[in-house]
């Protein structure tokens, strides 16, 4: 009796341990991505350079997250810019447009006044809808302690 | 009664509905950052490039964590240097000084071993009070998982 | 009585208050990187330029992770490639070797399908091999919020 029940136990494990050898090597056309069950998703977006293409490509990023059909209507998305980042909201710079309509959807536009101080840059010289903390990697940590995804385009 | 039930339930989930609208559509202006509220804070820096405009922002980023009123006298810092990184830490460089303020701030200055082979560079070569890591990615993505925030400039 | 209890604690305070005082101030020459005492590691690694020096960091840095002694058979690691990063699943470019290796570690090779469409990028141009997301942002946010570290290398 004992011996069967060992060998029991003995046959189940070889066969769950086949199960994961199998699906560790799944065929890479079966995977689709992770799977979104939770209720609701965070994530800070970083921006700390004034590279156009990096800044074009952050603001497309956070579009692409906000779409992805496994987030939609459940992201909740933060835009934390410091350094040279602060570029992209400065009344001279062509990213009025697109602010909007990230923050149409909810986004927070959010500076870093360490970057303001550094640079000597004036609230007058950005857009005057946006928000400000008292520092970028500050926000970017306390975030992240918080439960926050982050994302460095 | 059951009917005024009902009626106060709706009542309430409006309610709570219209302000939670509210709270999504704040002002910009009413938002000034997260809230630390935590204990302690723990982040990583990951620094790996030898470009001297990356290394200063690296240590102006870790800086100005550690002066965020919000993180003040909480925030313990950790920089995992690996790949270019490593310039950061030559005696011919010129960071001895404020590489020994971060440390003197409790930031625990860390070194990949791998580079150090792949790149062969001695440790001669290298300021005598910084620490070695088996790998830096290694210990970026343990800390990580051990809670910590991590931070690429 | 009560007095030499409170005596007592205050010095068993004092005691233990010297003593963290000394780990923050411990000797950088004992540090030796974190503990990995959890049973199994997770780590996403973001790819998102054709630069050929950061495609070809990314890949070190995973197997340097892989190989960590701390992390040696309990990481499991899935690349997200979006954006400029198409380059490296490309059947004109020199991965494939490397890619297979990766795979065959049981690293995950995943492509953003946003990016396929943006840049007009059919499947027949990228290996065979690899699997698909809908789209790379939403991938590394979903995946950090289920417990996996990031890497942006």
């Amino acid at each position: 009796m004992k011996t069967s029940k060992i060998l029991f136990f003995l046959a189940v494990m070889f066969l769950s341990g086949s199960a994961f050898a199998q699906t560790s090597k799944m065929n890479p056309a079966d995977f689709h991505g992770a799977t979104a069950d939770k209720k609701s998703y965070k994530v800070v977006y970083q921006l700390n350079t004034d590279d156009e293409k990096v800044i074009k490509a952050t603001m497309r990023n956070i579009n692409n997250a906000l779409d992805d059909p496994r987030l939609k209507g459940k992201l909740e998305v933060e835009l934390v810019v410091h350094g040279g980042g602060v570029a992209v909201f400065k009344k001279d710079q062509p990213y009025e447009a697109q602010l909007k309509e990230l923050q149409g959807k909810g986004v927070i536009l959010a500076e870093c006044e360490n970057t303001m101080r550094e640079r000597k840059i004036s609230r007058d010289e950005l857009f005057d809808f946006i928000s400000y903390v008292p520092s970028g990697n500050g926000e970017i940590i306390i975030r992240q302690q918080q439960g926050w995804a982050i994302v460095h385009p």
